[in-house]
C-alpha cells in the first residue's frame, strides 16, 4: 500500500507545485486536537497523508526542484534505508551489532578510495571514516577534537583565546558549531572574499588575519576550507590554505558537503588537490550521492583525537570486545550514542550504481548546468555572476537591462545596484510562486543572485529548458512594467 | 522483495543467536576490496545481506533481547519511516516543507498532553517541543541554551566557572554533552547515590555540593535529573530537586529517555510529578514508544532560549515566512541544519495504536517484568538488587549461594563481594554466549548486577519464562563447579 502510494507520488511529483503553497498554520485546522484513544487503520492515516500532508510538502524530489542543494534519493538508497529500519539495530559499539560497525568501516574506505583520499585518511592507512547525520555534527566533532588537543597543550583556562577561521562564504554550520563548542563568539573569523578570487578564501587574507590575532595574544585553532560553497559553489585553494594553517599548527577541516561527491570523477578530483594537508574531510552523501537523508561521511587522519574528546566508557556499556581494543566503537567518533545503520544504504548505492554510473549521474547534472548557463548567456538581459562550478549556475537580470526598459518606456529614473537586487528578488519570488520550479538565492558582495542548482535524481534536459523558459516569462512580465 | 525479506526476518528472528557470534574483522574477509565499477543487481546485494550481514547483527528486534534498553519497532513506525524516506524532504525551515514543521508541532503537543506535561511546555502554552535524533543532542542543546543565558548575565569570560550537576547514575551522555559545550571537565559533578535512596539523587546531597561550589566561587548552571536511570531505572525526585535548583537559578533538564513513555499511563504519571519546576524534558520515542530509531522528543518551556543559542540566519536561507516570524524554523531548535521528517512516524504510531493500545503495550511489559521478578525471588540463590521500576529487573546470584556451594563441595575459602561480582560476570557471559537471550549489566556501589529489561515489541510471557530457565541452567553449571 505504502509502496504503491510512493510509486504514484514519484509518477506525479512533477505536476505538483514544487514550493508548497500552504499558509502558516494550515495543518492545525485539518487535524484533530489530540491523539485518538482507539486505533485507526493505516488506510485512514494514509488518506490524511494524501489530503493534508502532500499539499504541505515542498517537493525536494521533483525534477523541477533547483533550490538550495538537492537531497537526492534513489531506489537503492531507499531499499537500504528500509532494511536498516527493519533491522532497527543500535550499533553504538561493535558488540551491539558488529555488522553495522564493520560495514561502515568498509564503505568509508571504498568511498575514500574512489575520491583518491590519501591513505592517511583511511582505515587501510592510519586514519578512518565515520557516517554521521550532517556536516553540522561532523564539524562540531572536529572542532571539539581540535579544541581539546590544543587545550591539553596550553591549558584549559585558555579556551577563551581560541580562534576559528573560515571565509564569509562558509556555511553557517561552522560558526554555529564553534559557538556550541564554547569558542568565544567574537573569535570566529569570517574572512572577506571577493569576485577577484571568485569568492574563494585567499591564503594571504588568512595569513594576515592570523598574524593580527596572534599579535593580540589569541591562539589560532581551526580552519574550515570549503570545496563548493553554498552561495556560489566557490572552491577554496586547499593546498595553499593548508600550508598557512600548518605554520600555525592549526586543524584544517575540508567541508565538501555538496561538491565532494563529484570528486569521484577524475576531471573534478583536482578541486580537492591539497587535501593531504588537512586533518579532516567531509561530504554529504545525501546531497549528491543518492543515499537519502541523512548521511554525512567524515574522514579523519587521527581518529584518536576524536576519540579522546568524544569517548565515554560507562560500566553498563563495557564489554570484552571493547576492552580488547580490537574493534571500532563508533559512539566515540560522534556526538550521539545511538546511531542508525547508515552504511547499509550507502553500500546499496555504491554497489547498485557502481563507480561508472555514479560518475555518469553527476556528469549528466554538470552537463545540464552548462546547458542552462549557455541559455542564460545568450540572453543579453542576464549575466552569469560567477563562473559555474560543478552543477550550479548563479545568474541575475543586469542593471543595464532594467535601465534600458526604463528608457524604452519613456520614463525617468536611474537604476542602482539596489534596484537591480530588488528586481531580481521580485523575479525569484514570482518564479517560485508559480509553482513550476523552485530556486533560491544568495547575496555576494551586495549583489543578489539567483542560484540554479541542478541535481535532482529525476531531472532531465527538458526540465532545465522549461525552467529557463519560466525564468524568461517572469522576467518579461517584470521588465514590461518595470520602474525603479 | 525487501518487504518479503524483512517479513521472513521477523518470522525467524527468534531463532537467531541474539548476540552476534562473529569475530572482529569477519566482514572484511567476505566483501571485495573496493566499489565495483559496474552496477550489481539488488538481488545479488540482498544475497550478501543474508549471507554476511545478518550473522553480524545483534538482533535488537528479537523477543529474546533483554539488554540495554530496547529500541522498539512497529509496522506503523516502519511505514511512517518509509514515507518520510520516500518524500525525502529537508524541513530545516518552515518554507522548506511546511507539513514537516507543522506536523511536528502538532504531534509533540499531542504527546505532551498524553504525558500531562504542564501547558507551559506545549505550543498551546508558551513552550514547545521538537523531535531530534537522540537524548545526547537534546541535552547538548539545553546545556548550550542554559550556558549562553547564564553567560549573557555574568559575562562570557566566566565560562570556566560554570558547573553541571547530575548523579553518579546519570547517563554518560550528560557528561559528554557538558564537555562538548566547553564546560570545564573538572566542573561536572556526578553526585554519589546509594541503596538508601534506591540510587535516586538526594536533594540534600545536591544542595551540599552546590553550596561547596558557590563558596569556591563557581557558578551552578545546570542539573540533569533522571526518571529511569540506565543502571537500575532509578527515579530522581523531581519536585525537591527542582526546588533546590530554583534557589540557585539553575536550568533543570529531566532525562526520561527510557521511562518517560510509560508516564502516559496514569499509574506511572506520578514519577514525573514536579516536572512543572523543570526547564526542559525529553524522552526517546525510539526506546519504548515504537517509532524505530531515531526519535527523541524534547520539550522546553522557553523556546527563545534555545533559539538564541542555536539560530543562524544566513542570506541563502532567508525567506518571507521566516521574516514574518509567524512560523517555527526547527533548524534553530537543534544542532544540525538538515533534519529528517520524523514526525510522520510518530504520528503513524500515535494514530495506529491510539492512547489505549499504547498504554496496554507498556503495561504488558511491566507485567512481564513483575513475572520475572517473582521467578527470581522464588529462587533463594538470587536476590533482586533494587526494587523493580517500570519493566527492568536487576538481580544477581547472592554471595551466600556461592558460600553454600563452597561448603557443600567440601572446599575451603571465603566468598567476598568481589568473588560474587566475578561469578555474576561469568554467569552473564555464559548466558549471552549461548545466544538464547541477551542481557547486560551494571555496577552499583561496587555490586555487579544483571539487568533484565523487558520491552521488545515481540516479547511474550513464554520468552520471559524461558529466559529465566536459561539463567537458572547457567547458574547451575557455574555453581556446580564454583570455587572462589
Amino acid at each position: 500500500m505504502i509502496i504503491d502510494f510512493l510509486a504514484d507520488y514519484y509518477r506525479d511529483v512533477e505536476k505538483y507545485p514544487v514550493l508548497s503553497q500552504v499558509k502558516p498554520g494550515y495543518l492545525q485546522k485539518c487535524l484533530p486536537e489530540s491523539t485518538p484513544h482507539n486505533p485507526e487503520p493505516i488506510e485512514t492515516i494514509l488518506e490524511d497523508v494524501k489530503k493534508h500532508i502532500v499539499p504541505g510538502l515542498t517537493h525536494w524530489q521533483s525534477p523541477n526542484f533547483f533550490a538550495y542543494f538537492q537531497c537526492t534519493s534513489s531506489i537503492a538508497g531507499f531499499l537500504g534505508e528500509m532494511l536498516s529500519t527493519g533491522f532497527n539495530v543500535v550499533g553504538f559499539s561493535w558488540i551491539a551489532s558488529p555488522a553495522a560497525t564493520e560495514l561502515e568501516t568498509i564503505v568509508v574506505d571504498w568511498l575514500g578510495e574512489m575520491l583518491e583520499l590519501p591513505k592517511s585518511f583511511l582505515f587501510s592507512g592510519k586514519g578512518g571514516g565515520v557516517l554521521q547525520g550532517t556536516t553540522c555534527e561532523a564539524v562540531l566533532c572536529t572542532i571539539v577534537a581540535a579544541r581539546d588537543q590544543m587545550l591539553s597543550q596550553i591549558g584549559k583556562e585558555n579556551l577563551i583565546k581560541l580562534v576559528v577561521y573560515a571565509s564569509d562564504q562558509t556555511h553557517s554550520a561552522i560558526q554555529k558549531a564553534a559557538k556550541i563548542a564554547g569558542i568565544h563568539p567574537m573569535n570566529f573569523r569570517a574572512i572577506k572574499t571577493s569576485k577577484l578570487t571568485s569568492y574563494a578564501l585567499s591564503p594571504d587574507s588568512l595569513r594576515a588575519q592570523i598574524r593580527k590575532d596572534v599579535e593580540a595574544g589569541l591562539v589560532p585553532l581551526f580552519l574550515c576550507a570549503t570545496v563548493g560553497t553554498t552561495p556560489t559553489a566557490a572552491i577554496d585553494p586547499l593546498d595553499k590554505l593548508c600550508a598557512v594553517a600548518k605554520e600555525y599548527g592549526m586543524w584544517v577541516h575540508v567541508d565538501a558537503a555538496y561538491a565532494g561527491s563529484a570528486c569521484i570523477c577524475p576531471e573534478f578530483r583536482p578541486f580537492i588537490h591539497g587535501v593531504e594537508g588537512a586533518n579532516s574531510f567531509s561530504l554529504n552523501a545525501h546531497k549528491w550521492f543518492l543515499t537519502t537523508l541523512d548521511c554525512c561521511c567524515l574522514w579523519v587522519k587521527d581518529p584518536s583525537a576524536l576519540i579522546k574528546s568524544l569517548s565515554t566508557n560507562p560500566e553498563y556499556l563495557r564489554n570484552k570486545a571493547t576492552d580488547s581494543k580490537q574493534v571500532v566503537d563508533y559512539k566515540d567518533w560522534q556526538i550521539t550514542l545511538s546511531r542508525r545503520f547508515r552504511s547499509l544504504k550507502l553500500w546499496f548505492v555504491l554497489r547498485s550504481y557502481g563507480v561508472h554510473n555514479l560518475r555518469s549521474f553527476m556528469r549528466n547534472h554538470v552537463k545540464m548546468a552548462k546547458l542552462f548557463e549557455g541559455l542564460v548567456a545568450k540572453d543579453k538581459r542576464f549575466e552569469i555572476v560567477v563562473p559555474t562550478n560543478f552543477a550550479m549556475v548563479c545568474f541575475r537580470i543586469l542593471p543595464s537591462a532594467l535601465s534600458e526598459t526604463v528608457y524604452k518606456n519613456g520614463k525617468l529614473g536611474m537604476v542602482s545596484e539596489e534596484d537591480a537586487n530588488e528586481a531580481n528578488r521580485k523575479l525569484l519570488e514570482s518564479i517560485n510562486m508559480s509553482g513550476c520550479v523552485f530556486m533560491t538565492h544568495a547575496v555576494v558582495e551586495g549583489v543578489y543572485v539567483i542560484r540554479f542548482a541542478v541535481g535532482a535524481t529525476l531531472v532531465e534536459e527538458r526540465h532545465v529548458i522549461t525552467a529557463w523558459k519560466v525564468v524568461q516569462e517572469h522576467a518579461n512580465a517584470i521588465l514590461s512594467t518595470y520602474e525603479p
